[in-house]
């Protein structure tokens, strides 16, 4: 890799996005991390009410609104997950599987997970129990691996782990139509549990089971302490200050990763401050 | 007044509107102070580019908006000045003259002052020089007054002054045409210096020199210290947490008036969190 960004943003989401179109305005060389449809629970919205200015509008319609505005200042979203973020002290390497972005400042809006833990998860986590396939793919080369994925974005590591593993199943949370191997084994069926012993043994369908060396539990978003090492949280969200920046200089976040409420503007009018203030911290170095 | 307003919201700029759209979705009986045209900044700005979803849209065109937003789902603004906001510990009195609102919990919107102080505006205030004339009338009665006005709010007071005072000069520092009290002088020119001696004695023009016995300068907003009395501030701006606390229990502050950047979405960000909060003190109560 040859380019050092200015910023990275993770997330393209409204904070994200706001970030996006603040740190351009600047003039400021970024790169956005994100997904075709730009936020999960934008497009999910039935009817929007407190956006002010665009009052009883849909999230598809918001997030359709969001892409034009994106597209106008020809800014593009780069459709990858981040898998850890790494402080080098005067940059950042933000890492997608084996590949290595740089970046002097990084804005974290990779909002936060909704969805309630299954039972098991919690408890065989680090024992079987794993959220980032591809970094941990390795540890099941030769094994059965089975693979719990909340969204598409599941499916490329489904893919990746499948060239190491003896075997893959997939288990989809969602309904539309899969892209994955075809000796990836995919499983349509309700998970009750993740048990086992010491480790995991098994995951426990509504009318079937499956033995499995591991499982990865693939959501929307990676625990942000886990996705940059050495980030501080409180109470489950990453711990900022007014101007939203992280415990780790040159790092911000903003959206619903900082905290409730859980909202559009807030996270947008967040994105904006942690952009402003990744600029003047570049400029000041 | 018969009624107690849930909340009360002074300023009726993007932080205000926001603050009170999210009020009246959680049926908050709500009152939103501010003006007619909701922003002075919001209908000054030639183009902007960074309110996202709405790209290189106008100052008025985003005003138009907004209007249409609060007046979709029934909320009007009050076209009033506030004085002051007395914490009565249970509620708020919230002060127009000698008109008095209650409310339980009060949001702060009033954004900031742009505009540099006159030369010895700071040297003889409260020497002579006020920010509040409806406050401080009382002390000019059968005294000469100069009224600075930075908008067409401050005729009203001007009008009130006037009904005490044994003179009043009116010194507008805008275009629009002016509506006056018949007995009131209109100068139309540029201010050069407020001076005196230990007292203010003369406001000096570029073309004249008007001796008085006191002058307010009646800008966009009153300091947020001087509106509620106790409020802590640090920097030149209201204190607030991230929940957008003051230090005042039941007492919320949004927008510019916080802190910076001064931009329309944080400022519509933190109304909302203003407002989430607030709903939840009251609820609480
Ligand atoms: C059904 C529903 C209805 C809602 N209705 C409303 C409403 O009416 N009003 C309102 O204000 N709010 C509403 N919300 C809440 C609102 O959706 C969220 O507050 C908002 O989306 C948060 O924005 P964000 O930018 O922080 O995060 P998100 O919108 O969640 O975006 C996060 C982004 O980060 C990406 N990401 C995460 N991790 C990574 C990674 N490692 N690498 C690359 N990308 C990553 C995700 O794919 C996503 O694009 C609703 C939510 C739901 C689910
Ligand atoms: C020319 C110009 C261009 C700009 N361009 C941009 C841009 O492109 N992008 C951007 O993000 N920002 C821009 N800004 C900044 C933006 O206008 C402000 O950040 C924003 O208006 C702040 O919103 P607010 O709600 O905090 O305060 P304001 O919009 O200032 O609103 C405050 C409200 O409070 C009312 N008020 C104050 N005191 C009282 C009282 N005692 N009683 C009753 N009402 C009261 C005022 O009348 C007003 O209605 C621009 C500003 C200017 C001047």
């Amino acid at each position: 890799m040859d380019t050092r960004y200015d910023i990275a943003i993770v997330g393209s989401g409204p904070a994200g996005l706001s970030a996006a179109i603040n740190a351009k305005i600047r003039n400021k060389n970024i790169i956005v991390f994100g997904s075709s449809e730009l936020s999960g629970k934008l497009i999910k919205a039935p009817k929007i009410d407190n956006y002010l200015g665009l009052p009883g509008i849909t999230g598809i319609q918001l997030k359709d609104r969001f892409q034009q505005h994106v597209a106008n200042m020809g800014i593009n979203i780069t459709y990858e997950r981040i898998n850890t973020i790494y402080a080098m002290g005067q940059y950042f390497g933000v890492a997608v599987n084996e590949k290595m972005y740089e970046a002097s400042a990084v804005i974290l809006a990779t909002g936060i997970e909704y969805t309630k833990a299954l039972k098991g998860e919690e408890e065989f986590l680090g024992r079987g129990v794993g959220y980032c396939a591809t970094c941990d793919a390795p540890l099941y080369r030769g094994k059965v691996v089975t693979i719990i994925g909340y969204n598409k974005e599941a499916e490329a590591e489904a893919n990746y782990v499948n060239e190491l593993s003896k075997k893959t199943y997939y288990i989809p949370m969602y309904k539309e139509s899969l892209n994955l191997s075809e000796n990836i084994e995919v499983v349509r069926d309700k998970v009750v549990e993740i048990s086992g012993g010491n480790k995991v043994e098994k995951v426990i369908l509504k009318s079937k089971e499956i033995v499995t060396d591991g499982v990865f539990v693939l959501k929307d978003s990676i625990a942000p302490d886990k996705l940059v090492p050495g980030l501080i949280m409180e109470n489950g969200h990453i711990k900022v200050d007014m101007d939203m920046k992280t415990n780790i200089e040159g790092c911000f976040a903003a959206g619903d990763c900082v905290g409730r409420p859980y909202q559009y503007m807030k996270a947008a009018g967040q994105g904006q401050v942690a952009a402003l203030n990744a600029v003047f911290y570049i400029d000041k170095n």
